[in-house]
């Protein structure tokens, strides 16, 4: 079967009351601010350079390259998200400034098509020979990624050629054929890029390309990584490299013998998605397989219940089953964006909704938690438990913030939850020549073509307070099938056409429903109340503990509501949380509430450290907000996981 | 007043149940063990190398240098371990090891009395030039440490000459004068180690060099490693420097303006032990003032209930009040070794028993933890929770080891352990002219010289597991005072005089009673039951847990007692745990039960991560070691704080 298509960005208007507040801060807010960081012009902030490194690559600028290796990758992303911010609406100033940056890329590219303003400018002479860590192909993924965007919004080709031609260089260069090297990415990423590249451009050698990189990896007698650092004159860019585990790289199986999910976890899920990809276009059953159990080992075993990912402080990455300590794991924003696109392949691909339930749970934690309200600060790392006293530099928190960065010294996740947002629109359906699927509950107006013609859906909701939405086929749409995904938090599930209920069928998550919908009003309810979660008991973390959840929400305790020392909160679980609309909160905030009770202080003098008194509980109100919206209040505790009072 | 003088060693046989195993395991064992361990010649070990470039450093052997820049430390702590050993009884054999060391190191010492092979193989001519790593100064420590105790063990003054040459040109080389270098140790050490060679030569240069180290340190305009790492040429021996943080080696403030314990845990006890000697010596009642605060910051706010500290993984350091998370925390074996160095001086000066409350803890608990009851595998690292399966390599808890190494790359903590246990005898009494304090509860036979003659004391007990004991004073003592420490956990303390009750007068912790004890045999009863401790609220790591303790014994549940996924048990704490004798385990050891309920996991199946179910719980009994004891029974799970039903 044929994987689902998304819609065109540029079909796609968003109008949601609880998205539009993210995803119009991206053009009335982030990119600019963006665009000055890499600028240097934020004050406070770490450099970035990254601008700067392309006029120096293109001798327009005197100085240094100044970054870390992947720099040009933050311009790659910030144009990728300009790129979806013009697809939706064109605004020339913008389309002026990302064309002078394209333009800039274009002066510094080489002659034979290479750029890359860290080799160019400080390893001349090195190039893909430190794939382990150069990240020259990650880099050119990203740039890859970028151009096709930008030539999907606005139609235009330069930065396509662009990148065509590095691509043409790295085709040339990568392969099994004798005399190409037989390398692979030390970051993913160019993978899934190249399959996009492919279906812009129909060249097959992209694909093949992307084939190549995933068939490589993981195979031979020795790592190829290993290698590289055998060569004479080998130098370690990275010096926590120098004991380079090929785990890291997920290069240490061959990607069908894969399992579990290994390494780093931004890199795991990138390649996973393009193995995803190239399962497809291949129809490799075995690599589909392989897949299917890393995803679930994934979210089965290796998830946090904010869709965060990569469970410990050190190299970023996955550990073991059910190890998912909260106060000092990393759950990298950008491992949650890694797996969104993951999900949602995995999803295009099986028609089963049990990947958007995933994907969706990231997306309204982690991903929108990795950037303030205001969209001016950024989380890279993603705890579910802050305590910002031993958030401290040079310990083993000292990778937890306990306040959002104004940026970066490697600044990846900022322009990632950039792109994110401006691509939302894409998340919303799927669909094949029959069937609209109806993947997430946020309200837009969007035009597809189906076998039967062009139509035109509206989607009004006021999800995820209310469990209800209207979905209206506006004109002419003939006899077509929706499936409406039944969210795995749903119950009592109903949907109604025109007031009056209407039967479906249920498969892999999704309400079947077949019809003439033309200018029809389907209404989709179901109940789904505020709830208390626990982990596996396997997850030694959680024992003991619950954690309040709204639909696809987490929520979370602040010290801002609940005063200091969350650890001491017992939230009594009789009753279930009640809902409420804080108008004063952010504008507008449902906020949880539940009985609970806390352990009193004050029989402890302050140096008194263990004695044998037994401990007093106060009865005490517990107040939650959704951890997408934590740290907007100032530096304090948080948590999302709330001893239970048993 | 003058501070307490201890028992010198060659007066102490102890035979004690409890201790006996530790303590006569140094000879038949560990020094043998470690002699191996040093010699390259242990299975499976990390290789020591330390003899060998005393070998080579002598001309006697080809080689290069291999090891840390404190390897020659090993070295010395194993010979001042040697030196305590032959103190409480000769052996011939072991004498010849050592003098074969001690002349070897002779060989290796230059002709102005400079030694230390790694900058005599490695870095000739780079003596003192980088202080802050290059551990010269630290090791020349350990050097006169092991040269006094050879020297008092047995009379002999060919290590002492040794060390004496390198105390004379480090007093010749630091100081206030001009031309003299104004800077002081990275790691503490020396200083107290000078004030032994002072105490034993009566030389006043060593005793000035010692406060010169104390009183330069956190002074001046710039920090002099900060200024070291900014010479021409400068190069770190640690990566992890490169970023230096003054307070890493308590160099932040002048010591006598630290209140709060900072950095590495190991210099900072050092350095505070050698403030005690002289804030002691020189009647300096600021510098003994910032003492009394530093302990007391240590206890009452960053200190394990096992007496360990260092609270962070990473830079094996102090943290934050508060913070002490049970499963990446450090608590270094070698840290708690030197909080007993600590808290033993300030016992000695003030009389004030509570010190050795802290000194106990430490010794029965973490001091212990660190060696494997056959002597023959140690940790380094000391966490009070352990789940085997996320102690992984290249994560953030890959400090925490599961089991009991053989031996390490830095092996600080074995002959560390060797040097405690075989230098016991000197915590069991401390005695001014008409005073003997009691304050370990360790069976022992023992002489000393009070103002009325030499006495000899004999002590009997079954501590910790019986809380009684008995002392006799055997021959003419005349009038004196006993000093008998009445420890936190002791209620109902009672003495009994040949029978009869005697009145006592309580101070600072002991129960002093005077008299003429010749012939006489004291019995001190009290009454501790095995409890339910608690930490302070603020601790958030231990909120809504107990651990449970016996005397000055942690005790800790471990996998082999009470099955996996110690996290799901909850203890009842509304009865004792009960006390019993298991005659099975390590040859009879008493071992703690209490009732409690654990988690069912029944219900859950494996690829289950997250829902809404709530727990059921099971009846459950709890089985306790004491923690001195765990992972002598292969790997497995291990906790001290159990959660507590409420």
């Amino acid at each position: 079967m044929e994987k689902l298509k998304l819609a065109d960005l540029k079909d796609v208007k968003i109008k949601d009351p609880f998205w539009d507040r993210h995803t119009q801060l991206v053009k009335s807010e982030i990119l600019d601010y963006q665009w000055r960081a890499m600028n240097d012009q934020i004050e406070d902030a770490p450099p970035s350079h990254c601008i700067e490194n392309f006029r120096i690559a293109a001798g327009e600028s005197d100085g240094e390259f100044f970054g870390a290796v992947f720099q040009d990758s933050d311009v790659a992303k910030w144009l990728e998200a300009v790129a979806y911010t013009l697809a939706a609406e064109p605004d020339a100033e913008l389309k002026k400034r990302a064309d002078g940056v394209i333009d800039l890329i274009g002066r510094a590219q080489q002659p034979d098509g290479y750029f890359n303003t860290y080799f160019i400018l400080k390893e001349p002479g090195k190039r893909f020979q430190n794939l382990c860590e150069g990240h020259e192909l990650y880099t050119l993924g990203h740039m890859i990624e970028a151009a096709v965007a930008y030539n999907q919004a606005t139609g235009e080709r330069r930065f396509l050629e662009i990148v065509c031609r590095m691509a043409d260089l790295v085709a040339d260069t990568f392969g099994p054929e004798e005399g190409k090297l037989h390398g692979m990415p030390g970051h993913e990423e160019i993978e899934l890029a190249l399959v996009r590249l492919y279906e812009v451009t129909g060249e097959r050698k992209y694909l093949e390309t992307a084939k190549y990189f995933i068939d490589v990896r993981g195979t031979g007698e020795k790592n190829y990584f290993l290698k590289e650092m055998e060569q004479e004159g080998f130098r370690n860019i990275f010096p926590e490299f120098e004991d380079y585990q090929p785990e890291y790289s997920q290069s240490h199986l061959p990607v069908r013998e894969q399992r579990t999910a290994e390494g780093h976890a931004v890199r795991a899920v990138y390649l996973y998605s393009a193995m995803a990809d190239l399962a497809d276009l291949y129809h490799d059953e075995k690599l589909f397989e392989a897949c299917t159990k890393l995803w679930d080992n994934i979210v089965q075993r290796r998830m946090y219940v904010t869709g965060g990912i990569g469970s410990s402080g050190i190299l970023e990455r996955f550990t073991t089953d059910y190890d998912l300590p909260n106060d000092c794991n990393y759950g990298e924003t950008c491992a949650s964006i890694g797996l969104v696109l993951f999900g949602r392949r995995m999803a295009q691909i099986t028609r089963d909704a049990r990947y958007i339930d995933v994907a969706e749970r990231a997306l309204y934690n982690t991903v929108l938690a990795g950037i303030a309200l205001d969209g001016k600060s950024f989380f890279y790392v993603n705890p579910l438990e802050v305590w910002p006293d031993n958030c401290m530099e040079r310990t083993s928190k000292e990778h937890v913030k306990s306040i959002r960065q104004k940026w970066f010294g490697v600044a990846c996740c900022p322009p990632n939850i950039a792109r994110t947002l401006s691509s939302l629109g894409q998340y919303i359906y799927g669909y094949d020549k029959h069937t609209l699927f109806v993947n997430l509950f946020i309200g837009n107006e969007t035009e597809l073509e189906l076998e039967g013609g062009r139509i035109r859906v509206s989607l009004e909701t006021e999800f995820p307070y209310k469990n209800t939405y209207s979905l209206r086929i506006h004109g002419e749409a003939g006899r077509m099938t929706l499936a409406l995904r039944i969210p795995d938090y749903a119950v009592d599930y109903r949907i109604f056409q025109d007031g009056t209920e209407a039967v479906y069928t249920a498969e892999k998550g999704y309400a079947y429903i077949s019809g003439d919908f033309s200018g029809k009003t389907l209404e989709v309810r179901f109940r789904s109340e505020p709830r208390f979660i626990r982990a596996n008991p396997a997850v030694r973390a959680d024992e003991g503990k619950v954690c309040m959840m709204n639909g696809p929400l987490v929520y979370a305790l602040e010290e801002a509501d609940n005063g200091a020392n969350l650890s001491g909160i017992y939230l009594d679980t009789s009753t279930r949380p009640a809902m409420r609309l804080d108008p004063e909160l952010f504008g507008g905030t449902w906020v949880l509430s539940a009985d609970g009770y806390r352990i009193a202080a004050d029989s402890w003098a302050p140096g008194e450290l263990y004695k044998e008194e037994k401990p007093k509980f106060l009865k005490t109100e517990v107040r939650a907000i959704p951890y997408a919206y934590w740290n907007n209040r100032g530096k304090g505790e948080m948590t999302v996981w709330v001893k239970e009072w048993i």
